[in-house]
């Protein structure tokens, strides 16, 4: 696996319980993924000698984030290693006009968007869409960053918009009234079965996922369509491995997909105690191409909250006792320091609804982080 | 934790998602608990070289199995380690007869037993209880090892009953004929919180634990009678962290103590995916003096199979993704190599009745040791 932090960690995890050999590439002996005990080869996700040494280790090469470039995941494979997923599903989670062109092409209900390669791109935008809209970073942006709310022609204006090359970096999309945001986690092996998780409702403050509850809280039908808009994404682009395909439902009652990530997200990581499979074991079977496990819920609502750090000194430990009081909380603190803005652990907990479910597990996060 | 094997395996993985600083004393480099990525001191836990540098590297020392001395435990103690449970319980698990004794003087109902320094006791027994009758081991037995049936008199003489240093070295016990047998696992913290598990029943072969049914096949009334039982010892010997408290249901309607274990014990593995906190966490927050976390079901009924080692070259590995087809099947590989009678894994099925899930649990395991 590319990448030590908490996907890798939680997915050693589920290696142990099928011992299956997982070795990370960490980019230092700290990373979430090593403390908890993977073994692994030291080197950048950007040094093509260190991608190199960290394959050989393995029968197959997989990803705890998008962040190899494709020249050198192409490199990889012309060294005759096995990625899963492969190169061109992983660009659709690297590249988001890449992605939007794909998912329109295949037939996908998307938000109205753009390439802006000039401001005058965004202002063509505003006249058919009009203000305010939203401008996104092609490349690199995620939790929030890379995303900007433009409200109108002035803010364009006083905005660098990267146009070296020629090439598009960012583009415009239109602003949605939301009612809700939802994501999907689906598996699929190489061979072709795929599998799904119920769908979740994500709450994202400053783009930043903070919460969330499975199932979403959306009439029976949308759910479905959002599964099934998922599935066939995740076929149509020959995905392996989980995909997480991240969904917008509008005040007016359109599904659009808005992006997805190639392998285990954060979306996903009430699984591990609602689901009869985690999200971790489930992509180590996808990527070996072994049986798919049971996504059935174990308990009628479950509801995830992210711990994220306030940098205050001694979080989230010093606060972990106190956590566990509310014995229903299920804890998963990632080894990290603490800093503004990082994801740093989460608790799940398990109800009867959803609102239950949320409650408690704020409660629980509020004595471990600042908030 | 003194002790790597597939306990402390899952301990550690437990350990990961609180961030808790799990260290072990392992015996070799490959024991489950190191390949998890614990992190260890190389010894034997005969060596109290070992034992003292492997418990200065934690707050409090505590077990994965009943092996050590109780003068090295008590050496522990004296160089100040805080010792969780402490020498006085783990004694109880490591003597059958001072734990019977202990057991009927809290007036805990025990099956008729009596101490054997030399043949003639077992005879005199024999008198009041008749034969057959069942001798044990004072010490060291496991896994039905150090346990004999004994039909009649002449068994008697042709064993060597180890009568050096007159103290009893077996004791004799009268022949149950049971209904069932049970297992409660409880949790309890030193200053006092006791948490239980709901009752298990488990199915034996030659001693050695096959299978077990989470909630046991029994009324109600005597689930609540083996809980109330197990959670009135582990209060009355002082105990903390997880004792697994093994009980008698006779043919005719008696519950009675059979023996007890004082850490996370193999009829609690279930507890990994059919309880909200599984035996593992717990046994960390109750040693740590932490909150105990929910022992609910997430599930009407789940199953736990045994993986009993053929010593069939390849076993488990080869047959895992075949196991793995049985979409319910959680599957826990411990990492060891297959021998006889060695336990190298578990598979775990939640469903709406106990026979389904032992049905998919045993389909599961038939794939993966010869059986």
């Amino acid at each position: 696996m590319i990448g030590a932090g908490q996907l890798a960690r939680m997915t050693w995890q589920a290696a142990v319980s099928l011992d299956v050999g997982l070795h990370v590439l960490a980019a230092s002996p700290l990373d979430p993924a090593v403390s908890a005990g993977a073994p692994y080869t030291l080197g950048s996700t950007d040094d093509p000698d260190a991608l190199a040494r960290a394959a050989t280790e393995g029968d197959v090469v997989t990803f705890d984030h998008e962040l190899v470039p494709q020249g050198q995941l192409r490199r990889l494979v012309d060294d005759g290693h096995l990625l899963r997923p492969q190169p061109a599903a992983l660009e659709l989670a690297q590249d988001k006009l890449a992605a939007r062109t794909t998912f329109q092409q295949m037939g996908i209900a998307v938000p109205a968007f753009t390439p802006v390669s000039r401001p005058q791109d965004v202002h063509d935008f505003a006249e058919r869409h009009g203000w305010p809209l939203v401008l996104k970073a092609r490349r690199g942006g995620y939790d929030g960053r890379g995303v900007h709310l433009v409200e109108g022609p002035a803010a364009v204006d006083s905005m660098s918009l990267d146009t070296r090359g020629g090439s598009p970096a960012w583009l415009a999309e239109e602003h949605l009234e939301l009612a809700a945001e939802l994501a999907v986690v689906v598996a699929r092996r190489p061979s072709g079965q795929l599998a799904s998780y119920p769908c979740v409702q994500t709450h994202q403050v400053d783009g930043l996922c903070r919460e969330l509850v499975m199932p979403a809280d959306v009439p029976a039908h949308v759910g479905r369509q959002a599964v099934a808009m998922a599935e066939s994404l995740v076929a149509g682009i020959d995905a392996s491995g989980i995909c997480a395909v991240e969904l917008f439902l509008t005040g007016d009652g359109r599904l659009l997909l808005n992006e997805i990530a190639t392998r285990p997200h954060n979306s996903g990581h009430v699984t591990i105690e609602a689901c009869r499979t985690s999200q971790f074991e489930q992509h180590l079977r996808a990527v070996l191409d072994w049986p798919l496990g049971s996504t059935a819920m174990v308990t009628p609502a479950a509801a995830t909250v992210n711990l994220i750090g306030s940098g205050r000194d001694g979080e989230p430990w010093r606060g972990l006792a106190a956590a566990l009081a509310e014995e229903q909380a299920s804890i998963h603190l990632y080894g990290k320091q603490s800093r503004p803005e990082r994801k740093i652990g989460h608790v799940t907990v398990l109800a009867d609804d959803r609102l239950s479910a949320l409650e408690r597990a704020r409660a629980a996060a509020a004595q471990l982080v600042a908030g």
